[in-house]
């Protein structure tokens, strides 16, 4: 797959400033710009590599005017980042697997109704009831329980597996080694032992909704744990039974949630995150990375620290706590001096 | 699977208080109740959903007196939580796949042996020597290593992969994705590089341990890392080589273990929390979500924050935590009246 | 497997003290040792175990002089500890499942190239133009996505998923359900929404790495994620899209890197570290267990907290924290300390 700047500038209804003749076959970063690769300028801190680049064309912005000679071939666009996307999406679709049928060695169950175009790939297994719309893919070693409903044009990547009765959206994607459907770690005490609380819930996960390997959402006790349209969890993420995320919601790798927590929509959620069980997070809120959030926290909020507090006062926290030795050496100081204007006063007292 | 409020009454021995005739098929929480659904009021806290619920009939203690007009079917009984969890496990039982046998495509050695009532799903490999108990289940897509043995009546979900060597007890419960036996983490530096250390232990888990999907447990570099008797552990946990913990004690997700630290009975560890390697953690011990505890720790103790320390500390640490701002201006305010009492005396003095 | 302790001194060079007829068919810890064992003391804290062992040998060193009887056989070498790596190494190559061929029900594409002395095992699946070099284990159920390299003498467990275009070099050991090339979590905002921005690039594995259980490492969004020679990574850790990792760098369980973040050769980093994106750490750097590292770290660095701290700092941290109420009280009393003399001086002036 090799295309000229010619074509790709056509494409973009960019304008060419040098060799538009020259060929490339791939994209890369500015500063790891390599010969044959077309690179982009999105970020103006990174304008000095356009320069020095090795990669065979750069996309700029219109407005663009080299302040030194360029060797490369300049190809000016609108949008550098918004071209670069949607070229990374065309190179995407050209080289992943695009496999359609159903591949020998599958196991599907009688029952199960598998829509068209779909792909269903070796050593999978698709229980009793299954239903999976249009356009789908299930990508081999995939485990799909009885009675699942699997939504058009979704993504499952290998040795995802998912129990029974839970529900999937449409272009729902989802990578290797999510587990969605475990049982909710629910357990009653009694004499001394635990004694398991069946989990007769499931996980519904609606459209455009993104999950990243071997992360591990668990089905509710009773009801549904719920993940919003539009939300994206990252990788090795756990979210505990009967937990629901709002809309497009962003969550970064390993975060923790406890059962029954609520978290609003449009919020966004650093990596290592934990958050306590039973409590409710408004939209639009921000917490930082590795912060612990044992109780609500209102919309709009932006939190670090475990636990969770305003950025702005964890800052404060960090820059006082560095200061402690300076602050203890300051008291013991004024101890001292106190000592001594008492036994001053103590002296004048005593003329 | 529908009953009606009169044989669900007669099942628990309950009291009905409305129409007995009305039939639900489903169970739901109190404040997510659902017409055709069977809701419970457990918590007094949760009472004024009785009034409003839309489920058709509520499991609520003997004696529970209206303090206004119920609109749904009431059923008294002695203890309306015991009575939920046992007819969730009920609808677990009947909804569950409940299979029996060896599906096509399970590949299983020569030489396992598998008891009776069992049932191993197709893609599963059971390797040699494998011992495999009455009543147990190995769902599709599972691989059981060379002489691992696995008691009776276990499930092992999805995906599962147990190295060789590695020994099951009854009753156990393995969620997908878990993997059992995984090298110990043992390098020798030499010469700026590391050496392997080879791992030749195994693990056991003993009977009634629950783990959760993703969770790893490493097989001992010698001897065993064990799981014992009752020990519930939740998803995406880490348990290093040579690791020891107790019978009865819940682990909620991500936590983490290293290498030969043993965990007391009965202890109840909250989520993220991470355990250095070669300690010992006493008996009854709690530690909250995303502690870090780098020493031995004994029995009977509440721990909270990294490094862990005891609960009411870490609270009064917080506390005064968010006063170091103020302390800090005290601090300074005090300086300057030490200087002006200093400034005062050395003036009277001078008088 | 049954050696006599003469058959194992005379192999490593070693010379006896007591019974060397006597059998012995595992390896123990000296604090664990059970008859028919061969322990080894390498660390002088557990000389006492010498006198009391059950292991029916052990090595310790040639200069080791009793003070008390011994009841075991001994065997003196120069290096107890190597002599134990060695033993353990031997013990594990006649242990573990040495297979090799293809076995039935392994899906190979046509196209792709298994070399020789190779091992692909059941519901495995090689894509389309994968080559795997001489030597290579595949053991049942992994995922070998299209035009994926593997290099000689790997082992790579149950249930690994290799996405499409990744490279993994020599002696590289993955463990069981450890997903490599799923995609870096990049998506673009937009209307309120996420734009999935495709993931085209890959992940490099060069020579000697070892990558523990259920550990994810995501593809480059262009170029590649790289983990290089040596460096050897715990269980379920994130690595995500366009991290580097240098040489010989060993990290424990449950560590996060952010997208893009560079780290050095011989690094130290314990469990559940956290790094933040576009951050670079220096060489031989040790970060602690928890710690969150917000910014890039010069080498040499000992950081410990989060955010991380130089060790030493934080450990006077965590005391002058402890020391907090009574700082907070001296506070407090020093303020009425300065009232009185404030009021005793004014009323001194007022003489």
């Amino acid at each position: 797959m090799e295309f000229s700047v010619e074509q790709i500038a056509s494409f973009l209804h960019g304008e060419i400033v040098g060799d538009g003749s020259i060929k490339v076959n791939n994209l890369s970063k500015i500063d790891d710009g390599k010969p044959g690769t077309l690179s982009f300028l999105a970020n103006s801190k990174y304008t000095n590599y356009v320069y020095e680049t090795k990669a065979s064309a750069v996309l700029v912005r219109r407005d663009f005017t080299p302040e030194q000679e360029v060797k490369t071939t300049l190809i000016k666009v609108d949008d550098p980042y918004a071209c670069l996307a949607l070229l990374l999406n065309m190179v995407d679709q050209a080289t992943r697997p695009q496999k359609i049928g159903i591949e020998e060695n599958a196991y599907i169950a009688e029952s199960a109704i598998i829509g068209n175009e779909t792909y269903v790939g070796a050593f999978s297994y698709i229980a009793d009831n299954v239903q999976i719309e249009d356009g789908s893919k299930i990508y081999p070693q995939c485990y799909i329980g009885n009675n699942v409903k699997i939504g058009k044009n979704c993504i499952i990547y290998p040795g995802v597996k998912i129990y029974h009765n839970c529900v999937i959206g449409n272009n729902v994607i989802i990578h290797a080694g999510v587990v969605i459907g475990g049982d909710g770690f629910g357990f009653a005490p009694q004499n001394g032992e635990y004694v398991k609380i069946a989990q007769i819930g499931n996980v519904v996960i609606e459209d455009n909704v993104e999950i990243g390997s071997n992360t591990t959402i668990d089905r509710a006790t009773m009801g549904s744990t719920i993940i919003r349209r539009g939300t994206k969890l990252d990788n090795l993420i756990q979210v505990a039974h009967n937990v629901e995320i709002g809309n497009n919601t962003v969550m970064a790798a390993q975060v923790g949630i406890a059962g029954s927590t609520k978290i609003g929509s449009q919020c966004m959620i650093g990596g290592q995150v934990g958050f306590a069980g039973h409590i409710t997070i408004g939209d639009n809120v921000n917490i930082g990375a590795q912060a612990g959030i044992p109780n609500s926290v209102e919309a709009n909020s932006n939190l670090l620290g475990s636990p969770g507090i305003p950025i702005k006062e964890f800052a404060r926290q960090v820059v006082l706590t560095k200061r402690l030795p300076e602050m203890n050496a300051t008291i013991k100081q004024l101890q001292k001096e106190v000592e001594q204007l008492k036994s001053m006063l103590s002296e004048n007292e005593g003329k």
